[in-house]
């Protein structure tokens, strides 16, 4: 089976003045993808979400000096991705990889290097353990080679152990290798050849975080949901108790992807993350049919295709909202508490225009007050 | 957890005659259980089928000497197993395991050996590959006790690998061991010791076959139909593709009895089986919680609680039927055909009783002319 790769490339192609605004905005304190799309989504352009930022933070109660990033800033973060040979794709452009678009917070700006085409076709991720076994990594190499030979790229995360044998069986068929840090800070140290294999070759790096960022603990479920989100399904090969892999396919069934985990000794600890997978519903998967045959519709059908015909609306021109006044203001915040509470429910107890409760609520958010539980899930985070 | 073993033991006592009749029955040409339950059902007793039987199977066609077992055979039999220290089971009689006598096929008669009430706790079935790993073996021992800690009788075939780890970490708590040949034929030679822990402790020794009896390669499936009879779930370690240990999770499957399946590396053939039976829906079997916490709403609700009141039916008295005609006959064989066809629509084609039909069948059955295929299709045998 090989698969038609062409796909039509339709969507906005962002002018470098957009592609400055859209990085300043992602790069400015307390905006992350669900904020920036709710910016956008009220004041049409990011160049409008800018202006508007500190206003908003203010009357959010933001009590310290609010970090707007400037136009230096992002022409800094432009150049220094320029003379990396890195370049940034906007959600909507057509490089943008096509199952990534369409998850819950998708981040608006991405940071590649590599073969971008690669980015555009489906995925297949492969996570396990940074301890494999020789016998895991084996399996993890054959089922990247033979999906790499049935035109799928094969995304992971550049750790040691299974997502090296599943980068390294791919580098000739493509790869894409997530990671946790900024483009020019990978890790681990020891895999730094092999990411320049993969840039020089027929595969990218890619990285939602800031240039010269180094990866912290916490940045890791981030590049995993990367991962998941990028991919049609995600194979599980070795993955213990509580372990980042784990996290990958908690990601990848959150997005509605496919989870294939490989069955695997209950004696070894490496094999009872997969195992539990496996108990979950996971696929049970133990040659490439079992995930070539279980991708194959949705490679035709579904994702895809929808996705070709699908027209961004994120950069809509819609003009801002009024804001609300402050007894308006008031009668939000008294809707708000600790407990979580959906946005539809202070819409209809404030009888309020869904914009103007949106309006708050991303004044709270940027001014690190609003906790957000999902799409429509809010909460106040504790004055500290 | 404690299961609550002292099942009450209701049903049939058979006398001594009856026992010798029952003995000759089953042991005669051509009757298996199958044909055995239809005898009883048109003739009533044991006793009025052995007189039936030689019209029966000359009606039917047979051209050799068709052997009925006599009343002395019957005698010899018991006497030897008397002298072994073995007893017959009747199904219906107390002892008789209660999940067996639930399946289609169940044998009328079983020979035991050693501490009969194991015959009638609820059984574990444990299976699995005879060159087994150390980890392999492991796994089933920690099964074994646990589920022998909990109630369980423990059901395995006495062959070597899993099997013996399943019966030796369960012969204090209890453990019955299948065999394919003759109680007095037990096999592989290397664990007659075993068998003899067993026999002599907790345990018991089952068959369906005749003293004497030494075990054919054919004779194994059946062995495994008795184990997955037996139990109330099967566990499946380690087996590997077209395995003995898989015909047994076929059987529990066709039972509606509990499959569990223990992961393994897709590289090591001896999981291949295991694997392919969690594909099918067995359930992922890590520990012995996943096995007992499945079995417990069984113990209580199902199996065991319905076999208490269930009075056995197998020796009622109704009167024999009158013989159909020549030319009845002939249109029951009309219908019939190497093709298998469903009894209840030979009843329908012909316009003739059920219990006219079933007659004929019995006859081509005892002469060797009818193919069963389950409990409702019948072929005729081509003619040799």
């Amino acid at each position: 089976m090989t698969l038609n790769v062409s796909a039509q490339r339709a969507g906005i192609a962002l002018t470098e003045r957009q592609k400055i605004a859209w990085l300043r905005l992602i790069r400015s304190d307390n905006v992350g993808p669900a904020t920036f799309r709710d910016l956008i989504n009220h004041f049409g352009t990011a160049e409008a979400a800018l202006e508007a930022l500190p206003d908003l933070s203010r009357r959010g109660g933001s009590d310290r000096t609010f970090r707007i990033a400037t136009v230096a800033d992002a022409e800094r973060e432009l150049e220094t991705a320029h003379r990396f040979g890195a370049a940034f794709i906007g959600i909507g452009e057509p490089d943008y990889p096509p199952a990534l678009r369409e998850i819950d917070g998708a981040p608006p700006l991405i940071a590649v290097k590599g073969n971008v085409r690669a980015a555009t076709r489906p995925s297949l991720g492969i996570v396990g353990s940074r301890n494999s076994s020789v016998s895991g990594a084996k399996f993890a190499a054959m089922i990247a080679r033979d999906a790499g030979a049935a035109g799928y790229v094969i995304t992971s995360g550049l750790a040691r152990g299974i997502d090296t044998a599943a980068h390294r069986a791919s580098l000739r068929t493509g790869t894409i290798a997530a990671l946790a840090g900024g483009l020019d800070q990978p890790y681990p140290p020891e895999n730094i050849g092999l990411l320049q294999e993969i840039t020089s070759g027929e595969g990218l790096a890619i990285s939602e975080m800031p240039f010269g960022w180094e990866p912290r603990a916490r940045d890791f479920p981030r590049r995993n949901r990367l991962i998941a989100g990028a991919s049609l399904g995600v194979t599980i090969v070795e993955a213990a108790n509580r372990s980042g892999s784990l996290i990958t396919a908690r990601y990848a069934a959150d997005f509605g992807r496919l989870v294939f985990a490989v069955p695997g000794s209950p004696l070894d600890p490496r094999c009872h993350g997969a195992n539990d997978l496996l108990k979950q519903g996971a696929t049970v998967t133990t040659s490439s049919a079992d995930v070539l045959e279980a991708l194959a519709p949705l490679t035709q059908d579904d994702l895809l295709t929808r996705l070709d015909i699908k027209e961004p609306t994120i950069e809509n021109t819609r003009a801002a909202p009024a804001a609300p006044d402050d007894s308006e203001r008031n009668r939000i915040m008294e809707a708000l508490g600790p407990t979580p509470v959906e946005i539809d429910d202070i819409i209809r107890h404030t009888a309020l225009s869904a914009s103007q409760v949106h309006l708050v609520l991303l004044e709270l958010d940027l001014a690190g007050q609003l906790c957000r539980h999902g799409a429509n899930l809010v909460s106040l985070l504790p004055n500290e």
